[in-house]
């Protein structure tokens, strides 16, 4: 669902805090739309910021946060979530009246706790997060399509501007996001179930696989086409990035771990009883939920992701 | 690596009891490679019978097992691991003196068990494991690419002749496999890990999603491209083959189930008292893996597997 072209620049000066996949992707997505006058950036180092600028992500990039904030009409904190909070504290004292502060973080209650405190009376903070993404990072992992199709949650916080919200939106919706609206807190748990818990199992079982004596790490790879190697496609996702989510949505993580372990033990139970009928049933189960996913549009109905030429032609 | 062509067929007449996703893709892979005078099939319903000769999958389809591997050269069981003994004593009868009798199963020591048995004095029994699937099933699943560059595992039981071992890796070879030998016992370690419990986790992560009462089923699958769609695709391979690999491969899947669920409880921990050192060193361990399994040619490095148009011409 490419975005149709607006008339005129949504924002005249759009700023990026971070230009790593979704912050390049942006930069994208927003050149396709004509959704910004000009771009400008930050990045913490000098490779991603000669990067940034050899791209042509941004027009102008700046060492520190507060050059590319000031007198940007919006600004968008692209870095890890651990990081957001002292970008707020550098930026917030030149964020401009009137302008748009908003974020990518995969987790929310955390950033409005850490970045809430330094945004200026007069600036609308509108935390946010688009579901997309892949397993590569940096500025030369991005492109224009990531968020075609993709949800993007914001998270406005009480007192939010009701237009400035739905500028945001239109903002979303024009870089080929369908948006929704959810409280800070239930934007954690509804993610932590369906991306942090997933990452974390990932990572989990690719550290066991490596740390096996009985087969080695040679043959993990080998054999890797039965199922293993889509964990490690998960688990190669950026480990800072990572980190922090678990770091900053802890509880909801934890209750969501609690419930996996639980139901895996049921499981493991059908395992050792030889209870066949258990098994069937719950692997029977599993199938209705993704056909939602197919049906939702959430993802490719092609056979193993397409792998296969012969595969998709026939799908 | 699509395989050259023979000059004259590998077997006069093959047989394949069970015309599923594997059995259907071998008869599209022994097309292409000419590897077969004839192919004739079982299947156990009216209905998969009927489609296996509207798609010309076999010659000939006979209701029973006996009938199609009546006077056959080569073998193959595809059906889950679970019914293969009963079909090994339904065909060992009429097995002809000389031919090779193989399975596809994802289990080999419960194949060895159950089948060895039934062969008769003078038929090679090898059974072997291609490692190569989609999440589809059924006679319209297959397609001719499945076993291109993806590993074949023969598992020879003592006493299995040395020219019959070498016509079937010839044979998975001419398919487009490579083809390595193991023990059965080590097989099933081997794939205990590196498909067997992936499956497990990924119906359990799916399950428990689905039992939760603050997020609904209808946000799980809205909000699903953050990492547990890749789950749900594994989630819904077939729940008969994968309840009788659990069966079937009880110690193994149990053994590496308590390592999963150790290392589980330290990451727990590590989250628990926000130890980010802990978890930052895990997360980039874990990047070396799926660095292995992409030089290993078992996976595309197109970025989120290459569902965005954008990221694969970048790739």
């Amino acid at each position: 669902m490419p975005a149709k072209k607006l008339g005129q620049p949504l924002f005249g000066r759009v700023a990026l805090i971070g230009i790593g996949l979704i912050g390049s992707s942006l930069s994208h997505a927003m050149r396709r739309g004509g959704l910004a006058g000009t771009i400008v950036g930050h990045a913490r180092t000098a490779a991603t910021r000669s990067s940034s600028v050899r791209l042509a992500l941004v027009d102008t990039v700046y060492e520190t946060p507060a050059e590319a904030a000031d007198a940007a009409d919006l600004v968008i904190l692209c870095a890890p979530v651990g990081a957001c909070g002292a970008l707020a504290e550098a930026i917030g004292p030149v964020l401009k009246r009137g302008a748009i502060l908003t974020d990518v973080g995969s987790v929310k209650a955390a950033i409005v706790r850490d970045c809430g405190p330094h945004v200026p009376e007069g600036v609308h903070f509108i935390p946010g997060h688009p579901i997309a993404g892949t397993e590569q990072s940096g500025p030369s992992a991005g492109f224009a399509t990531l968020f075609d199709g993709r949800w993007c949650l914001l998270t406005p916080v009480p007192g939010s501007d009701a237009a400035a919200i739905e500028k945001l939106k239109t903002f979303w919706e024009a870089l080929g996001s369908k948006v929704d609206l959810m409280t800070p807190e239930h934007h954690d748990m509804v993610l932590a179930i369906t991306s942090h818990l997933p990452h974390l199992i990932a990572y989990n079982v690719v550290n066991t696989a490596a740390h096996l004596e009985r087969v080695t790490d040679s043959e993990v790879i080998k054999f890797s086409a039965g199922g293993f190697r889509d964990f490690t496609r998960i688990a190669a996702s950026d480990p800072t990035m990572w980190r922090d989510v678990f770091l900053n949505n802890k509880e909801a993580v934890l209750e969501m771990l609690g419930r996996f372990t639980e139901d895996l033990s049921a499981l493991q139970r059908a395992i050792r009883f030889g209870d066949g009928e258990t098994l069937f049933k719950l692997f029977s189960d599993a199938r209705e939920i993704r056909r939602g996913v197919l049906q939702a549009g959430q993802d490719t109905a092609a056979p193993d992701f397409g792998r296969h030429a012969g595969a998709t032609e026939k799908a």
